[in-house]
């Protein structure tokens, strides 16, 4: 399911021209369940002080730290990380009982805060609510002209779907520890819970085994977790509220453990850890006895490293070559009565899960594992859709959704906002068969991400996909979702995340000098290509040993100045904000990009990495050039001449044209600007290039 | 002599007109000793390769392995941690043999590096120059129009200095294990050699000790180091050839001790960890036969912990008034014919000395601890100034110069780089004197830093001092010094430092919006306020306690985009730059400026902490509007009126005054232009309000 995502259904149009829905202003992300605002604020001040009531453990005081310390770090104010007991606190905090020892799904997570001028207080069941309470609490607090201070408010909230994910691939790229627990940190920000760790693919095997040595001896590079590194990822999970399922994916995207282990795989070897993307032939023998054996002994290691109950088997994307091609496989399957790979495969699962379900756990994988012999107790996660999640839950199988999540694809937040799991297909199912949509997981496929640009591929987006799994299905205004996303975004920076921190690091080492005015305000307005046109469209085939320092690398998934000039277009146009300030910063933008080439010239003939951006900057200047003559024909009243326009439209459909593998974001804009001038209908507003290859 | 440095003397002014004088041009920090530069260059690619022969240790494996991962950050390229020992590796290193097993004073770390078209070479006596040769590679190495490369050069290269540090005080406000290692990275960088932990104070004690547990366990608000953290800190040093030399500050500075052992006081407890700034009373009990039974149980211990040879007692700023309060000490001062307390200090001083020296160290403190019967082995480290130096030279002891800097007075790195420690009264010691004159360090107290804004006052200003101490005296020149710091700031940011990261955030939470250009508009223009007004001229008597929050905290120690518009405005007025360029930038400048307080108006009044910040804000505007006013008469050709021009600099003068602890940097070159404009000389070109308060 990596590569071979299908056609997306979903309407996009309606939901960008969709009416902002009134609804009481909460700046949060995600929105709580439900929330009435009061009159007044909260001063937070050096003496703030957080009390612990009824139920404690340890965990719950150390969440209290770091919530003092993240209030700290957002404020600039030494505050006290004493937790107290008394009443008399700025912040009560009253538990009622214990979370699970092993986090599970479905544990209480609700709480309600209530903040007034003299006081707030945070109850929950558990400590999973006093964990996500928190995470509110800071986000209501905010600079005033009095002193830092949260709002009068009362809170009741909890979330939508029981299941809230990021899946991270460390396997393609290897992320290091400390990535990976800053990332955690983003993850209790959004109120997320689940870490989805897919920790071995073709491309590496990044998991000690004691048992197996030679998976990560020899299947890693070198790259992998320690079971000590291992433990303490799940103790920094399980402190924010964060289950960790581990992937291991089998019978297919198994090379790496091939190198190891060669007498696992259906083909002769020897193995070599795969550099390059795609799917590939090797995969598990289902045929062999041996295979179980080791499979039981992996797994009996890897379940009592892992203390979730839930495990994951991959199973996506086997493409049969090596069975086929095994004439001792093919003779076993004419001997079973097994007709096609489906069914060998289905054949391998029916081995697995008693094997997993032995050891004490459940079993999960991607669409392909579903088979009608397999338990009901076994989870799908969908990289389908919703469609394959809606059959499944029918035939009593409980699911997740990853389709329309995938951020590795590089779609605009708004995108994956539209997503719901419980719509298209899921909205026709029963209450009944709807509970057994679990929630969803945002994918983190990691060909294209370092450990210095992962941060900026995951966030902020993943703070919108959070919103649709925590909030109430209605929250659905995406000028409201991207207002709040933005401070969202900037508030991560206070836990270390470098989405935004090592965009200039990024920049310079581009240009090649500390002057990046001009190469930025080109960065700005460009976007990664989308969908899989990156390995599609690579000048030279990519592998994992291709350098990410390009200007794709850099640019940020979701050019914000870009949604802002389009915005202030589509004002004009509609007469909306048909007003003079409009018309001068479209005018500054436009005058300013038209300009840029120029500037941006010196760094382009200076740096290798930018030679590729040239078509780009003349694009961005020839583009704000013919928006500027349409904005003087729309000022001037004047119709622009046919011909003209003409000229201007083909210059546009140039411009739309990926280049160095980026997508100019203003190029659609000025189209309309170039349409209205000349008086004409504008075109469907459709984002341009989202639909690329798909 | 944390708070009372005395006048200075050095003449800041000639440096500044200094002609630059005519040396090749390398971009490096600090300059090397000796090079060559050659015609083409290495590029380095995928296969770049590093091979170690001659003397080997797993040291000069990790330094080359942190080589190539800082090489691979820098570049953006995924290359090989392989180390080989072929001759045909690109870069082939060549060490001649160990250094000293616990790193020393004075050790060879020289190298010499070789770079042509086909490979490098980096040849050194031991892993010490290796390591400065690694960090000069990765300073080579630059993007060009064929790919990344470093130029054909032959450097020779050793340091003017064997002590070159840098002193951190942890006490006045903790700085947590990973914000030291960054700045050892960024010590590293900057072939800085010397950790100066300055780990005990009146307001914290920082390291746990376990022969007197009460020190850590009182005498810290449970911020310290466990001894295990100090061997991991010393490690990490020792793994980039940097020695670590603690401090503790005895007998004065020692309140954070005589909480859990008021004992060792020669006033009556009880006592707390001070909280304020300044000199404070409590002081070491030196007549009482225990405390030195004490110290030399302490010092047995933490000799044990720190390897380094020295061992660093502080004894500075005594001020007496404990020992003149105490009868039995006066009794005691009486009866052994001690006259005043300076010679108490010198007796005290004269027992510890045996005890630092039978626990095999070499005693080091500041000038205080002078006194002629100490044997010649000791250590002043001078906040005094190089006639102190020199004075204790002459009498056969070996010094080193913090006098000049103190980074944490907010001076530019020009005025820093003057400081030389065999200039001045030094300048006349003989050869053999000059000998005893070890180096330098710069030095960070604490008062006004916190984990979030140290790297800002430390880095990139200490590269400057690195360079002084490192370089050929001659090395003199403060344009092409600049040009090469921003450089070196910005290479430091792949090292984790964030003196250039945190920066936006900090707007940010002074903003309380994501919208801060009209704040970094004023932030860029502004400074702190220098020396020790910062204490003096506080709103409210500043503690430990005291958010560092505020402007001041978050605008850099120099301004670059002052500095760059002053150097514009002499060379319009000198002559030597007046063109239609240099004129629309400075128009461009300040009209930018003088809009910009409409802009900032709304974040002025929504946000307490930038309330204090109006008056500079309308300074900005106001003064640029003049500055534009007096470039209009320039243009014209029309002199300006006398009338007006004394209106103007009388603003310019009120514009100068601190508001809000900073100050407006544009002030002094608009005064030039106002000056000018109205056909008068310049006002005398001293930097503004340096030296406001010595």
């Amino acid at each position: 399911m990596r590569s071979l995502l299908l056609s997306m259904c979903f309407v996009f149009i309606s939901l960008l021209f969709a009416i902002a829905q009134p609804q009481p202003q909460i700046n949060m992300m995600p929105v709580p369940a439900s929330y009435q605002m009061a009159s007044g604020r909260l001063l937070v001040q050096l003496s703030f002080s957080v009390s612990l009531t009824g139920y404690k453990e340890p965990r719950l005081e150390h969440a209290v730290q770091r919530f003092v310390h993240n209030l700290s770090r957002q404020t600039g104010m030494p505050l006290s990380t004493r937790v107290g007991d008394s009443a008399d606190a700025s912040l009560v905090i009253h538990t009622e009982h214990a979370s699970k020892d092993i986090q599970e799904f479905g544990e209480d997570e609700s709480y309600s805060l209530t903040v007034s001028a003299t006081g707030a207080e945070l109850k929950a069941p558990t400590p999973l609510g006093v964990m996500h309470g928190l995470e509110t609490f800071l986000q209501l607090v905010e600079v005033t002209p009095d002193g830092f201070a949260a709002p009068a408010i009362t809170i009741q909230d909890k979330p939508r779907f029981g299941w809230r994910g990021l899946m991270i691939d460390v396997s393609r790229h290897f992320i290091p520890l400390d990535v990976l627990k800053r990332n955690l940190d983003g993850m209790a920000a959004a109120k997320l819970n689940v870490f989805h760790w897919h920790l071995s693919d073709n491309q590496g095997f990044r998991v000690e085994s004691k048992k197996f040595p030679k998976l990560h001896e020899l299947g890693s590079d070198g790259l992998y977790y320690t079971q000590e590194e291992v433990r303490d990822v799940i103790a920094y999970a399980r402190e924010r509220g964060i289950r960790v399922v581990p992937e291991f994916d089998i019978p297919g995207h198994s090379t790496a453990w091939f190198v190891g282990y060669p007498e696992l795989a259906s083909g002769p070897g020897p193995y070599q850890i795969e550099r390059r993307w795609g799917i590939f032939d090797p995969a598990i023998d289902p045929t062999q006895e041996k295979t179980y054996k080791f499979l039981d002994e992996f797994i009996g290691e890897m379940t009592k490293l892992f203390p979730d109950q839930y495990f994951h088997i991959g199973g996506d994307e086997v493409n049969g070559k090596q069975w086929n091609a095994n004439p001792k496989i093919q003779e076993f399957m004419h001997a079973h009565d097994i007709k096609n790979n489906q069914e060998l495969q289905a054949y391998f699962n029916k081995k697995v899960q008693p094997i997993v379900s032995k050891h004490g756990k459940t079993m999960m994988g991607w669409d392909e594992i579903l088979s009608p012999d397999l338990p009901k107790s076994i989870v799908i996660q969908s990289w389908r859709g919703q469609k394959s999640l809606a059959d499944a839950a029918k035939q009593g199988y409980s699911g997740l959704l990853s389709h329309g999540y995938y951020i590795d694809l590089i779609w605009p937040a708004s995108r994956h906002y539209a997503v719901d799991p419980l719509a298209d297909a899921a909205a026709s199912l029963s209450p009944e068969e709807q509970k057994r949509i679990l929630g969803g997981e945002a994918a983190m496929w990691a060909e294209f991400v370092s450990p210095e640009n992962i941060d900026s591929r995951i966030w902020p987006r993943t703070g919108a996909i959070a919103e649709r799994l925590w909030s109430p299905a209605e929250v659905q205004d995406v000028n409201s979702m991207y207002e709040r996303l933005a401070k969202f975004s900037r508030s991560l920076d206070w836990l270390g995340l470098t989405h935004n921190s090592n965009y200039g690091p990024m920049l310079r080492r581009l240009a090649g000098s500390d002057d990046t005015a001009a190469l930025r305000a080109l960065a700005d307005v460009v976007e990664p290509v989308k969908g899989y046109s990156r390995e599609k469209t690579a000048p030279t085939e990519p592998t994992s040993a291709t350098p990410l320092n390009r200007l794709i690398d850099a640019t940020r998934p979701e050019s914000d100045t870009a949604r802002r000039f389009a915005n202030l277009v589509d004002g004009l146009i509609s007469g909306q904000s048909n007003t003079p300030e409009t018309k001068a910063e479209i005018r500054a933008m436009l005058t300013r990009w038209r300009d840029n080439q120029v500037k941006l010239e010196p760094l382009l003939q200076n740096s290798f990495l930018l030679k590729e951006a040239d078509p780009v900057s003349r694009n961005l200047s020839a583009v704000s050039a013919a928006g500027l003559r349409a904005l003087d024909y729309l000022e001037s009243g004047q119709q622009a001449p046919k011909e003209w326009k003409t000229e201007q439209l083909a210059l546009i459909e140039q411009a739309k044209k990926p280049n160095a593998q980026v997508l100019l974001m203003i190029a659609s804009p000025v189209q309309k600007l170039i349409e209205t001038s000349a008086g004409e209908p504008v075109s469907a507003a459709v984002r341009q290039h989202d639909d690329d290859d798909e």
